[in-house]
């Protein structure tokens, strides 16, 4: 638990989580998503996975994609 | 100027005044905050300098070594 009372949760985890439940609520494949971010749909899977180290550019390029503010794409679900 | 009417701040830009800030507020040189956050001072400057395409794993240390939520340091100022 971290010192909010919240369980530890990564930001890998967190990006993770949010990506997937941001494209169920617009009905967007991981494919769909990739293409509007302009990013491979193999990567994003590996994003979705919590297996890469994605940079602060492609975090930008999705969360644009998704017509969201970055820090609102790194907040808690 | 973005959807929500505020001049477009790229990530990096909003991450490194946001670092910048913070450092500030709690009296730290980039020296002190890198050694806090377990990167190296060179680093740290090269993103704040918005030169260094940063990966979420050093955001997120850098967010800790500040004890801040990740999303917070994302967050405009």
């Amino acid at each position: 638990m971290d010192r909010r009372g919240h369980p530890h949760q990564s930001a890998r985890e967190r990006l993770a989580l949010r990506l997937r439940a941001e494209r169920a609520q617009r009905g967007l494949s991981q494919e769909e998503l990739a293409d509007l971010a302009g990013v491979h749909r193999t990567y994003l899977g590996s994003v979705e996975r919590q297996e890469r180290n994605i940079s602060i550019d492609n975090i930008e390029q999705l969360a644009a994609a998704l017509d969201l503010d970055i820090a609102e794409l790194l907040k808690p679900l």
